[in-house]
């Protein structure tokens, strides 16, 4: 075995080396991660482990050939200006990252429809205050649409209809092996038939140019009066100021959010004061840290021994 | 149409006339309920609704022919001493209902799964406090024990391998047709071996001679060190200060409680304030009490005419 391959931190927003650093140790032998300013020879620097790169990060690695994101969405990769035409660009691929995504979502769920908050605050009373069954929907009259029907998508699917309810979910093109207990919406508008019936509406959308700014002030007014945003997909789906407008009007009901414009969401942010806002801190999912090095050492090997990684994702796409 | 049939209310917990009394309002040509006291001639009682009558209750209704439990458990009812020998018992069946408790015991499994409190508490605080996701068992390596496998367990089931759990259920017989990602523990210790290899465990149990007090000292010893107890069952399957103590000896992680000795928990119960145990009351699922209603006035109407009602219970099994 020759020299390990040398690879760089790019982000702007995370000190991924603090974060991630240790997880390499046991691959140091097949990779060699640094922060930019140890690297003594950027023509040596073969690959990248990337999240929110900055605008010219990779300018300074003209043999950079591999653009590993530290999870699964690629979108800060893809579109970065600087990143090289033919750089292949991976993501983490990790079963049970969906499976914890899906088990956070049907929570979520169930926080709004049975009122969950409710037994929460009334245990910190010592109150016994009961919520009769006849004031909730049963879960088989009540429609749960799901935006983003990848892997995490399909997951949250599976757990939902477990609990009972319906599904609806926005495809690109209907399925030949359609879930049970799931109707989908094909085409164009989609996304915006899928939040028209929806009662609970779970957010797993991919970051790209379409879904920027997805959920904004037309889009909740299209969503049923009363109806509940679960937002777990990108902070950039969502016009912050829009979805306040929309609660605190009554339009909508309630709401969780996982993500946000600004991480560390900030201590004065609204969003941790209101009452219909449930705030956890990216939490949904991640791949597993253990899983991410040794995938990113693996394909950093596939890239310079000229295979394709089986990671690699279609940057056209951006997913 | 003849006149109402007429039945009694029997509890010495609750107020049923006040808690149903609307609900038989549109089944007021069939049947008229009154409470004892209003009972000008108890020979014309032909049926009661019940829920934990007084020992001698029943005493006072010679030609009572069928008693109706207000929900799916019947074990108050048939342990009454002064139940008639032949009168029919009766059940609510609602669908809805095994739906709202696959729910609510998914959601279980997940707050104390994925530490869903850290985020309630962080909220309060503005704080953004990550949890590693290398810090929770991936779901496929987690089983998620479910004790009573009727109606109600088989939906949890459902709930949670949707999840992407694994699910340990205890059975009388094994199944013919075993459902995907459930192993079935069978026999007579079935209870005690999947109790041993849950990270979560589920009560559902029916109360029952055998079930009674089932959730002791020796049963927790039983369970795996870091384990938790979902209790959706009966309050008198758990002898209350083993638990207490199983918790504080660190050998239970944490312990979800929806039902109890005394209902309503007492606010000096110490339940309220430990903080391993969240406390819901009696909130898991409960049939809907228009469904209820209509459902013991068809019995009623059933009984009187010679007919089995579609409800009835086998008085033996007491479920």
């Amino acid at each position: 075995m020759g020299e390990p391959i040398e690879g760089v931190y790019l982000s702007a927003a995370f000190d991924l080396e603090e974060m991630f650093a240790r997880y390499f140790e046991p691959h140091r032998d097949r990779v060699r991660l640094r922060r930019p300013e140890a690297i003594d020879d950027p023509l040596k620097v073969h690959f990248a482990l990337a999240w929110r790169p900055a605008a010219n990060a990779f300018a300074p690695y003209p043999a950079l050939r591999l653009a590993c994101s530290i999870a699964a969405g690629v979108d800060s990769i893809v579109n970065c200006p600087s990143l090289p035409k033919d750089a292949v660009v991976a993501r983490v691929r990790d079963e049970n990252q969906a499976d914890f995504m899906a088990g956070f979502a049907a929570w979520h769920v169930v926080w709004h429809h049975r009122n969950m908050r409710h037994h929460i605050v009334h245990q910190t009373r010592q109150e016994w205050a009961r919520q009769g069954i006849d004031s909730f929907v049963p879960p088989r009259d009540c429609t749960v649409g799901v935006l983003g029907f990848g892997l995490m998508g399909r997951a949250i699917a599976r757990a939902v209809t477990g609990m009972g309810f319906k599904v609806a979910a926005a495809v690109r093109n209907a399925p030949a092996a359609p879930m049970a207990g799931v109707e989908y919406e094909a085409g164009t508008d989609a996304t915006a038939r899928v939040a028209a019936r929806s009662d609970l509406l779970i957010n797993v959308l991919p970051l790209t140019a379409e879904t920027r700014g997805l959920l904004d002030a037309r889009f909740f007014a299209a969503m049923p009066r009363g109806s509940v945003l679960i937002q777990l997909g990108r902070g950039e789906h969502l016009v912050e100021r829009d979805l306040l407008a929309a609660l605190d009007a009554g339009h909508l009901r309630g709401a969780s959010l996982d993500v946000f414009e600004r991480e560390p969401l900030p201590p004065e942010h609204p969003f941790w004061r209101h009452e219909r806002i449930l705030v956890t801190p990216h939490q949904a999912s991640e791949p597993s840290s253990v899983l991410m090095a040794a995938q990113v050492a693996q394909a950093a090997q596939d890239v310079v021994a000229g295979r394709v990684p089986e990671t690699m994702v279609d940057r056209a796409n951006g997913y």
